[in-house]
This record gives C-alpha cells, sequence and structure tokens, in this order.
C-alpha cells in the first residue's frame, strides 16, 4: 500500500472480491429483534416450484450487492448496539498498549494506517465480558440466538432435501431436531462451545466453535519477513471468506504488523485469532531470549484493544517437557512452541505464559478474547505423531482450561499436525477426557508426509476423520505448506479441501440437516439440471469451468446427456427407464419385485424354459 | 493419429513421457532365476553416506534410461519365458473372435492398427492357466517370486528409516516381517489376492491385489464419443503409471476401441482392466435391448486374446433387483449396470452374464483373465449409499465368488461409489463376509456430492479410510468427474490423490516398511535438504516448482530456514538448541527432564525465587 495515497481510494477501484456467488441472493432472517439479522445464502434453483437451498455463508457484506463497502471504512459495526446495551463496557480514549500508543505517534506510518481507528473499548473495572460469563450468569445474548438461526440454516424450508443417514457421532450430543438460543447458551456456559468474539471486534458476524454445532474452519493468512502487502492481506481475508473460512488467523510476521491487523479486523466479517508472541518477537528483533512478560502483556493488550477474537497462547510448554522432543524426527515445529521453548532453555525458568496464566486470564475477560491454547509441542511428522511430549502438553492444557473457566473466559485446544490414520481418533479421545470437553481445534492432521504439494489433500484425509471424531474446528492447510507461502489460488485450494473435510465430517456425525446440499445437488446430476449443479456446488466456477473444458456449447448445460458417455448411451438415462417399468409392475421393493419375478417366470416356463431366447 | 503414415515414427519422435525421476535411478532386484528381475525405483539422498531410499515402481521401463522404447514395437515381454515353460498354453495362428477377424480384414483400419500384433496364447485344450490354479496346486509361480520381491522394497536396506507406529489392521493378516513367495501363493490359493495377469499381457510387471499386500491403485482413461486419439490414449497410460497407478482400466467407449486397446496393451507395464460391456454395446450401436450373450461372449474372447488382465463384469445386476433402485435419488449410476437392467427389464428376464456365469468362467480361465464383479448398482449419490439394491448385488457378487472359485478364476469385488464417512466401515464388513475375503476394489467413495470439481479430494477421504479397512485397490476419480473428460493433468491429479490415500491406509494398518519414504523425507525436512525432500515426494516437480514460486535461487534450496518464517526465525533452528540442551543436561525423557528441572529448579530458588528475572 505503499502508493495508496496516489491510489484513487474509491469503493469502485478497490480490489476487493465482491462478486455475489451465481444464482445466488442474501437473505436476512431476523430474531426475536429487528437488530438480530441472520445472513444466509439462498441458491435459486431452475426447477419449476422448487424452494431455493439455504447454505451457510461466512462470506460476509461482502457478497451482498446491496452492501456499500469500503475497505478504507471498514464494514458495519453490527454488535455495536448488544455490546453497548449490556452496560459492561466503557470507551478508551485510545489503546493502553505502549505499542498502540508509539505507533499511533509515528507518523512514518500515516500512510499505511487505517484511516478512522475506532475508540477501543474495555469492560468496566470488576466486570466480565465474556459470552462464557453471560451464558453462566444465565443470559441469553443476541449472538447466541444469531448463532442458533445461523446453525439451523432455515432447515424448516428445506424438508423436501431432509432426509439422511443416522449419523454415528462418539458420543457428541448434537441436537436432533432444533438448535435454540438457550441450547448455545447451555454448550457455552459448559464450555464445550466458544463465541469467539472480541467486542473490539464488532463487525463480526457471530459464530460458534463446538463439537455439537457444524465443524469450522479456519484459514491462515499473513505476510512474513519474505513478502506480501496489507492491501494483499485484507483480500486474502475476504477471499478465505468467500470460499467458506469461519474463522481467520492472521499469522503475520514481518513488519508493520499492527497497521496490517487493523486492517484485517474492520474489514473481516469472521472472527480473527492471532498468535501473540509471533509480534512479541518481533520487537524483540526476532530473539527469543528477549522476550519478557511485561513486553508480552502489552502486545496482549494491543491486539485485544484492536479486536483479536482468540489469542494462541502456548502456555503448556513446559520446561520440563522440552527435552521430551530432543529425540522426535523433526522436533519442535510449531514456531510459538519452539521461540518458548527456547525462551525456556536460555533462562531455565519455567514458560511465562504459564507462570503468568492468571493475569492473561484478566486480559481475555476484559475484552472477550477467547483462547486458543496452543499445541506448541504437536508432532511434525508421522514419526512423531502421539508421542510423550505431545500428550504431556495436552495434560497441562487440561489444566490450564480450568484455570481459565474459573475466570469465565472462553477456551479452545489446538491439536495436531502430523498423524497417521490409525492415531487421530485417540487425539481426540484424550483431549475430550484431559480439557473437559473444551472443543478441539486441529491443524488437518496429515496423515502422511511423502506429497508435499498436496498437503491440503494429505491433511484433509485427517481433517475429516478427526471432526467426525468430535473435532469442531479444523485448521486448513494449502497446498504450499511446508514449501512456500500460499498466494490466493492456494488459499481456495486449501479453504475448498477444508469444506469438504468439515463436511463430510458433519455427514458423519449426522448432523441435522447436513445432506440437504447433498440431496439437492444429486438430484440437480440425475435431472441433468446442469446450471443447478454448478450453483450448489462449493466452487461454481471451477465446476463450471470443468464442464465447458469438454462441452463448452451452452445447449450441453440443458442437454440430457453428460460429457461422460457422450449422446448416445446415459446410464442416468437408463435409470428413467427403469423407474417407468418399475412403477408399471408395482415393483418398488425387493418382495414386490419377487413377486413380479415369479409371475414373468411362470410365463418364461410357459414358452419352454429356454434361458436364453434370441430375439 | 489420422496424420500417422506421414509421421516420423522414430521413438525420439514419440510423445511417450519418459524423464526418470530427479535423483532417481532403475534397479533390478534379481530372484532365485536370473529372468526373475524386479524392477525398483532408487532415490538417492545428497546426505554423506545415506543408502538410497527404495520406492514402489510402476512407471515401468519408460523411467529407464536404458530402456529401448519404442510404442510402435511394444514393450519388452518379461513373462513370455514363465507363461511357456508351463507347457500349458497352445499359440494360434489368429484370434478365435469374429469381431477380431472382421477387424483384421479391414483395410480401412491398417492406419491405426499396432505394426505387429502378436499371435494370441490360450490355454491348452483341458488346462487352467490361472494363477489361482497353480496356487491352489502348490505352484509358486515366477508372477509370485517377483511380487514377493517387488512388496518387499528391499526393505532390508532400509533399515535405518524402518521404526514406525504400531498399525490397526481389522483382521487383516499382514506379515510382520518377511513377504515370501509362499506367503503370495497361500494369499492367492485363498482367493484373498489377485495377480491380474492374461497369458496375452506378458508385457506387464507382475504385481498383487489383496488386502494383506501394499494398497493398489486403479486409473481410468478411455476416449468417448465425444473425444481424444489412440495416441493420447496410450500416453494416458504410460503417465498414469509414471505417476503410481498400478492398474490402468481402459473404458474407451467410441470408435476403434479394438486397435486402441491394441496399443495400450502392448505398451502397458500394468494390468489393464476393461468393462467389455461397453465395447459389446458399441457393436450393437448402443442398444442395450440388443445385446446377445453370442455378442458379449465373442468381445470377452477378442479382449482375452489381446490380452486385458481383468473384465469388469456386472452379472449380480439381477432382474429382482433392479426395481429396488426405482425410488432412489440417482437411480443406477453404473453404467455397465444400466445397460443390463436396461437388457433385463426390455426382455423380462435374467441378466444373460449371471445365467452364462459358468461359461464365462471358462474363458477367464483359458487366459486367466481375473473377474472384477462389477457393482452395477452401487449407489449414485450419498443419498443412495447402502441400500437395499447395493447389498442385495453384493450379497449374488459373494455366490458368483463361489462359483469363480470352483473353476479357480480369481476374483475381486468392485465397491461403491458415493458413501458418507459413517457408513463405510460396514461395506468393508460385508464385503468380506459376503465375498468370502475376496480382494475388494472401491471407486472412493466420495464422502459428499457437493464439490463436483474437487472429487478427487471428497472421494480420497473415503478411499483412505476403506483402505485403511482392508480394501485392497482404490479406483481413482479425478477433478473433472461428473463434469467432463480428464485430461492429462487431471490423471495426474487423480492418481497422486490415490496415491496418498493408499499410502495413508498402508500406514494405518501397519503395512510393514510403509513408513520409510515419510521417515526419510520428514528427516529431510527436519535438516533442509529440500533437494531430497523434492526428490521424495511423489510429485517432485510440483514440490520444487511450489518452492520455487516463494524462494527461486538455487541458494535457497541448501538454506537452513524455509520461506514459510523467512531467515530470521526459523523452529526447526530452535530445535536444533533444544538438542543441544537436552544432551548437555542428559535430559532426554520425562524422568530425567524432570530430575534437571528440580536441579534448576534449588539454583532458582538459591538466586531468590523471582519467577521473572530480568536479563
Amino acid at each position: 500500500m505503499a502508493s495508496r495515497r496516489k491510489k484513487d481510494r474509491s469503493p469502485d477501484k478497490q480490489i476487493i472480491s465482491r462478486t455475489p456467488f451465481p444464482a445466488s441472493s442474501k437473505v436476512y432472517v431476523e430474531g426475536s429483534r429487528p437488530d438480530v439479522r441472520v445472513a444466509m445464502r439462498e441458491i435459486e434453483l431452475s426447477k419449476e416450484g422448487a424452494k431455493p437451498i439455504c447454505v451457510y455463508d461466512t462470506s460476509g457484506p461482502y457478497t451482498d450487492p446491496e452492501a456499500d463497502i469500503d475497505v478504507y471504512r471498514g464494514l458495519t459495526r453490527l454488535r455495536d448496539g448488544w455490546i453497548e446495551e449490556r452496560g459492561d463496557v466503557e470507551t478508551l480514549e485510545s489503546s493502553s498498549a505502549d505499542f498502540a500508543k508509539q505507533r499511533a505517534a509515528d507518523r512514518s506510518v500515516d500512510e499505511i494506517r487505517f484511516p478512522q481507528i475506532p475508540k477501543p473499548r474495555k469492560a468496566k473495572q470488576g466486570c466480565n465480558v465474556t459470552q462464557m460469563h453471560y451464558a453462566r450468569r444465565g443470559i441469553v445474548t443476541p449472538e447466541m440466538e444469531y448463532i442458533a438461526i445461523r446453525e439451523m440454516q432455515r432447515r424448516e424450508e428445506q424438508m423436501e432435501y431432509a432426509a439422511q443417514h443416522a449419523g454415528r457421532s462418539f458420543g457428541a450430543s448434537i441436537p436432533v431436531d432444533l438448535i435454540t438460543p438457550e441450547f448455545v447458551r447451555e454448550e457455552v456456559a459448559a464450555g464445550r462451545a466458544i463465541i469467539p468474539s472480541n467486542i473490539n471486534h464488532p463487525e463480526s458476524e457471530p459464530m460458534v466453535i463446538g463439537r455439537n454445532f457444524l465443524v469450522k474452519i479456519n484459514a491462515n493468512i499473513g505476510n512474513s519477513a519474505i513478502s506480501s502487502s496489507i492491501e494483499e492481506e485484507v483480500e486474502k481475508a475476504v477471499w478465505a471468506c468467500r470460499w467458506g473460512a469461519d474463522t481467520i488467523m492472521d499469522l503475520s510476521t514481518g513488519r508493520n504488523i499492527h497497521e496490517t491487523r487493523e486492517w484485517i479486523l474492520r474489514n473481516s466479517p469472521v472472527p480473527i485469532g492471532t498468535v501473540p508472541i509471533y509480534q512479541a518477537l518481533e520487537k524483540v528483533d526476532g530473539v527469543p531470549e528477549e522476550l519478557t512478560w511485561e513486553l508480552y502483556r502489552d502486545t496482549l493488550i494491543e491486539q485485544a484493544e484492536q479486536g483479536v477474537d482468540y489469542f494462541t497462547i502456548h502456555a503448556g510448554v513446559l520446561l520440563r517437557y522440552v527435552p521430551m522432543t530432543a529425540n522426535r524426527m523433526t522436533g519442535i515445529v510449531s514456531r510459538g512452541g519452539s521461540i518458548l521453548a527456547k525462551w525456556c532453555l536460555a533462562h531455565h525458568k519455567e514458560n511465562f505464559l504459564y507462570t503468568h496464566f492468571a493475569e492473561i486470564c484478566e486480559i481475555m475477560k476484559a475484552y472477550d478474547v477467547a483462547f486458543s491454547l496452543g499445541d506448541g509441542l504437536r508432532p511434525g511428522s508421522i514419526a512423531d505423531a502421539n508421542d510423550q511430549a505431545q500428550f504431556a502438553e495436552l495434560r497441562t492444557l487440561g489444566e490450564l482450561t480450568k484455570t481459565a473457566w474459573e475466570h469465565d473466559v472462553q477456551v479452545m485446544i489446538e491439536g495436531p499436525g502430523h498423524v497417521p490414520l490409525q492415531l487421530i481418533k485417540i487425539n481426540m479421545e484424550k483431549e475430550l477426557e484431559e480439557c473437559s470437553e473444551a472443543p478441539f481445534y486441529t491443524l488437518g492432521p496429515l496423515t502422511t508426509d511423502i506429497a508435499p504439494g498436496y498437503d491440503h489433500i494429505t491433511s484433509a484425509i485427517g481433517a475429516a476423520n478427526i471432526g467426525w471424531y468430535g473435532c469442531a474446528m479444523l485448521c486448513y492447510v494449502t497446498p504450499k505448506e511446508h514449501l512456500g507461502l500460499p498466494d490466493k489460488q492456494d488459499v481456495k485450494e486449501g479453504v475448498i479441501a477444508y469444506k469438504i473435510a468439515a463436511h463430510a465430517a458433519d455427514l458423519g456425525k449426522g448432523h441435522p440437516g447436513a445432506q440437504v446440499r447433498d440431496n439437492a445437488l444429486s438430484e440437480a446430476r440425475f435431472e441433468f439440471r446442469w446450471e443447478d449443479q454448478f450453483n450448489l456446488s462449493l466452487d461454481p466456477d471451477t465446476a463450471r469451468e470443468y464442464h465447458d473444458q469438454t462441452l463448452p456449447a451452452e445447449g450441453a448445460k440443458v442437454a440430457h446427456f453428460c460429457s461422460m458417455c457422450g449422446p448416445k448411451f446415459c446410464s442416468m438415462k437408463i435409470t428413467q427407464d427403469v423407474r417407468d417399468y418399475a412403477a408399471k409392475h408395482g415393483m418398488t421393493d425387493e418382495k414386490s419385485a419377487q413377486e413380479g419375478m415369479e409371475q414373468k417366470s411362470k410365463e418364461f416356463r410357459d414358452r419352454g424354459s429356454e434361458l436364453y431366447v434370441r430375439e
């Protein structure tokens, strides 16, 4: 954004992706009060009389042509009223963080600063503004109501496609029928679900992470020391949301990450997570030994007052666990984990995030930042999966969860990483047990190490399985993992692979309504409604493009044959004959079919019992 | 190939892919006799003193720079001697199939005919030339010995990387240590494994399909009525083998499929499967009702005498099962299944493949063609998974398996298709039970229907799971599935996704030696041996390209940092410090770590017990 001053700032010149999806419209379902307006996407079908299919929509106002979008102004602050009406927050004149003050005073960053930085909010003295705190006091917040409506996705309108297989949910308690605001409250109160919703990120559309809800996915973005600009990062976030990211983690490690984050937050319709130690490390020029609690604390406040919704905090990397990684194939691969390990070793002291955990909780509850307790000792290879270091840390994360809950601070638990198929389930089981059912949030896991360049696939396999077993959110992996920095196409590939994994998991668990989109798309496929098939798919652009590579003509999209078998022969066409036959002979189950056969058999015997009669 | 006459036919002008893999060499491991020379690929490592890593190699002689390749002449017929020395075959002057004779006499196809069509072999009167027949008589064939050596992949040379996790194999009986020729024989004799090895396809390198061996993958190729040439199809087969296809199915449905098949067979180092009903249907101009047993029989002989190694035969589509599909979301989606369903309905008669099954067995055993008993009633959508029609057919396939085994004919069983995660395992269990442990060969399954354009991923998830549960071979799905015809890039994407799924399954089952490549690659990653990481990966080209997009310089490939975090900070680098620390303090497990901590703790208390000491 170096040349922004000379740039035309008008919204129609901005590079942000906001083309609506084909045949789709944004609808807003109103809750019990007019300011609870839950955004969804409806896909129109070409079939006579068919109701539109409603799908979960993470793309925010960008895909609403009516929305007035200007990245220099940021999104509408839809939760402002809800936050204010609770009467437990105060507005600060400016950030309380030293670093934020320095940056505010630094004229050299004027050029890249977000134009109208909002004044930060903070809980009033003695108040706790977490959704968990409200939930435990029996309060159903507008956020919870929003989520209940959002998770339901107008299921009552989709009864035509509602049939689905019984799931297997490994002990989850998924509501059979209705997801109520009260159910959301109960889950949050119990710690089984979190609503990442910093009071300083009111632009975010409320969403929930918990195993009794739809499986969510996270996309990582972030520049690094090597490349990329603020503008690219904002568009990458919007782009990731477009394709289905439920949350975004900003993992920037380069210059100007304070400013980049402001732009992302002001323009993000989904919760934003960060790993504050990355920025803290920048502040000490990349020398882990020089990190201090004070500096880290200032970073937490800086980011919390900008609006970050969850923090990855590697408080479970204890000094005594670090040497357990010495004999590993790939040591410590978590950046945060290795920073803290190095700090612990250099100082011969316990991890300061662990020793200051209660103070961190105080900060978290003043803004409602959720913990994402980091798995700093996660395995970095199949060889290191499920080892002593990993599970020792998990136990500690369980202890920390209890501490956080004493403060009514929301918690999720990060998990691996690289795990072969047969060792995935035990990860989920241990997490539920050690961490008292706090939501699990895993990176993949990758199920093999032999396919760099395809780790969105090696890990989607593991992600689908762990999601099915109960993991609440899946952190995506892009094709560039282990090799380079993802570009926009990689972000999309990663997000789509993970939407597939999450949805496969929802179907596996038998989440009510999960099969609606599959059913509608399958029916469209069977009925040769090509446009509907494209429009219902996760990526209509690619589906259409692939079809057109073989049969580009517009006429082919209404043709009653597909490009695989050509016009002369088509199995789906034949199926129609089967239906006609069965209907004519009243044969639609095994019994009547058997009877029909017997009658035919008699005719056959009457004709002389030749098995084969030449026509 | 219309312009072939004017074309330069010299091998160096041929379009066939034969670049060797980087840092790789073809090695031939000799068995008990000099003509058992098992091809493998060895990947050289840049690490001082490291032995090369041996990987399973399906690419055939194409990747051997020493090999003399000429697609107009075909591959070396490496099994000729073994077939002849058994003394149970005769050589025919020409094909016994009417259709093949017609084509031979048709001068209009001269231009596209393979130049030197070999004379077909057939079992002598009263002889049975199947590998199962030999196995049951206690004979260990050279094919079985080849396979034992091939499956072992010189494991004894790879002890440095041999450590691996215990698997979970759901009742499989995978050899813990050594795969012997005798073990291969036993598995084939029991029907738990097959060796597709038509006596007329001696160019094929022996391989085995069975759940106690490495999981295999199949790639479909084939032109259709819409597009593609013979030349493209041959290259597509070679290309699919290059990336890892263990078998190829030629599903051509257009003109000149007899000639196309000859080219593919003569140039294929892997077994070839077909669905003979496709060609039979071509012969009756696409009108299923006009199919006859005689015509089909002639097609079987035509193809068997060309060398097809396995036939998909939809003999389980019984008339009484057909109406069970009438209420399905997507009816019958198997092309073969719907052809036969239509035939059954049109004639009100039982499927002629079922009524003539014993006669088919007689043909199969005269050439050693294996059955791939087709799942003509497989589900075409998540909605239709595991329904009555599907499982009724599976029961019948189990009966047919017994009949085939009475003839010592090898059998595998085809399976679905579209199945959500929670319903996959029961498919494997039922198959093992109903079909007496004959190898299972599934298409995917796709675990959701909402992602056309990404069905290599939706199905790799299902494929990895069913492979882990015991499926012996996974039929790939390309990104173009449901949308269009795969091009070369799609074939590669599909094959790689399925190599990942198959390998994830091998790791999951705990197949001995399966983790060698993962371990070697992970170590290379940890040690920043970029070139080794690329070379050990399933797709070195893509891995290198992705790396170079971020850090193109050659220097970056020896740099001790990766492109994700940049040069200043790197978690893997820090891990080295951890190792040094642990080694110095003798802390490599929890106990000694705890002791080390206690000592440090004492020092710490001695210093005044301040948790945080500013340096």
